[in-house]
């Protein structure tokens, strides 16, 4: 028995059969993998947004899943695809820049381009790779063979130019950290670039300011320790700082989104 | 092989990967246990709808199903969380009344709250128990370990309070039973409160009222028996009187939602 | 161990419970299956977006595999129901017309009409025999039973009506195919009618239009071919003529849709 795990992150929506037929041809090649929907709903050709949500869902997995993402508006052209091993985890994807964050901190790490059409669908479309190429490889790599036989090593995978990123400053107000909300999850809770680390170089956090309002004061450890209605500000399950409102929609009632500018002081404002 | 099932039924809607995070924790404990989404669409918050839609979900389930079920307001706060076994099933969630329809009716009821942290991630997150408590729990216990293990009985859990809930009077236009509409269906359906066994009450069904405007009279065994366009009165697949319109949306057409007023009277209307 | 596949298509949505309860069904009959969803986004009663859905999604799955297929404005009617064997594939579903396309090309063939209850849940509502009879069917097939068990041969399943279809016509612009947009993927792609077997009756593929305005010509192997924003056609991974707008959604910006009309012309339009 092949036990094993591949999951499915992609940019295709539930509405067509597309993660379906993925599904289909794995179950053709490996019937004892199991499949598990990262998500479906990445903007479309958002490589960013897809590379982030990726990082941060890995490690609630167990070591060895496979990990296929398909973000890939080169489909079908010249550009490359990749397998790779990243500190006991294995990913199938385009070679567009999916995987930057778990390469920036990377520790261990092997990555071939996948160019052995033995492992994929014997027609492969010029529009559906994740179901010609990257199904079949993760399908067959879960079988137990070893990632050379997908490819020839590939040393240096695409990685997207860094973002902005926050910045700490001071002044009128003191010391401040600026940073960006760059993602709404299900609940319009606003997910900001800022995490758990750049705040310890603060010495409290003080006021914290959307778009220069200032929307709360202090860290909280959950959302009910304000009131409903109340936002709040606190490092959500996958280290970023997130700020809610309280049993409602921070998105709607801060009128806030993605791109909006956040700033976490260290002094609370009077 | 720990074959078992575990079943998640939360408000945390498909966008975002806080549902695959936790069939990855489910995964690395029990690599037996398959996961079946029940919805992800309760709307946020919303604990009486989980509690109904869980209700009416479980009998479609073989005993010993673990229903895992995540909506939190109070999510790392001090509220309890809880494990139980009602009548053959298995049920893991926040102590806020998700269970209280199945409790209503439970004959055998084992419960326990969850604190016995060696059952959980190392580190738990103050806003997502469903991965960090509620995912391991369920995954353990569907090892086949006693409820004892993850916690002290709890003997009095939370239970919403009653909903006004239906009522029978006879008025001006005689004896006729009043809901109320609790929820749409995808289609467009209308669920009401009442039941096949309310109706059995009325010596016939006759004219049906949403809001005092008469819709339909009789009940139907299948959308079927009407033409299309036509609004129609069911018990449907859980036993609640549906009001629907034969291929179409009777949330639209009929310009009725939650809250809607229904009558049931026992004399067709003329 | 009983391994099979059971697919699901339906217009149930992902908001309710329905698609989960079939799964409850399943797996207490084998609990060996592996369920996967090829799509509940069915427009509600769309039989014929249903048909052409399955069709083009079965050459991605296993032989052997098990279809179930429930778009059913009939259910609890007289309307029959069915399960077939076509070329190696196994469905089970209403007798609607669902199996239109697979049928007319179909080399090997049987069918039964669904009449033996005792395969059936115990009860059968009048409104969800995708859990009642369809469920319990395909995963009591699933278990290694013949065909024949489940009902009596059925000659003449429920075909749909031809649809227009494509026409060749030579015109003032010289020789050209004349389809129809069919359908719109999740990211606006425009799914016509056409197929590469159509375009190849003419010497080239020429000006391509929408609604008699030229959108693109020639065919593209990939999206990646154009410009991001630019127009572009191409045979889809399930091998129909699709338009779209490269990174970009082209039922928006070229304003078509489900309908709209599209000729292929043998020359370019200067």
């Amino acid at each position: 028995m092949n036990r094993a795990w591949i999951t499915l992150l992609t940019d295709f929506g539930w509405q067509d059969t597309f993660v379906g037929q993925m599904k289909g041809v794995i179950a053709g090649i490996n019937p004892d993998a199991t499949v598990i929907d990262l998500t479906h709903d990445i903007a479309p050709q958002d490589i960013r947004q897809a590379a982030r949500t990726l990082s941060d869902a890995c490690p609630a997995f167990p070591t060895g899943t496979i990990h296929v993402i398909v973000v890939d508006p080169g489909v079908g052209s010249q550009r490359r695809a990749l397998a790779a091993e990243i500190d006991g985890h294995r990913f199938v994807c385009p070679d567009n820049g999916l995987l930057t964050p778990l390469l920036r901190r990377a520790t261990v790490f092997r990555c071939v381009t996948l160019n052995q059409p033995r492992w994929w669908r014997t027609t492969v479309s010029g529009t559906f790779h994740g179901r010609d190429v990257f199904a079949p490889v993760a399908a067959a790599w879960s079988l137990g063979l070893d990632l050379l036989q997908f490819g020839s090593p590939l040393d240096q995978p695409v990685c997207l130019p860094d973002a902005p990123g926050p910045r700490c400053e001071t002044g009128p107000m003191g010391l401040g950290i600026h940073g960006t909300v760059i993602d709404l999850d299900h609940f319009g809770n606003l997910i900001t670039d800022l995490r758990a680390e750049h705040l310890v170089t603060l010495p409290t956090v003080g006021s914290i300011q959307l778009e220069a309002r200032p929307v709360t004061s202090g860290l909280c450890h959950c959302y009910a320790e304000r009131q409903p209605g109340a936002p709040v500000a606190l490092i959500n399950s996958s280290g970023w700082l997130e700020i809610a409102v309280v049993n409602g929609n921070a998105a709607q009632t801060l009128h806030a989104g993605r791109g909006s500018r956040v700033t976490v002081f260290a002094r609370k404002l009077t």
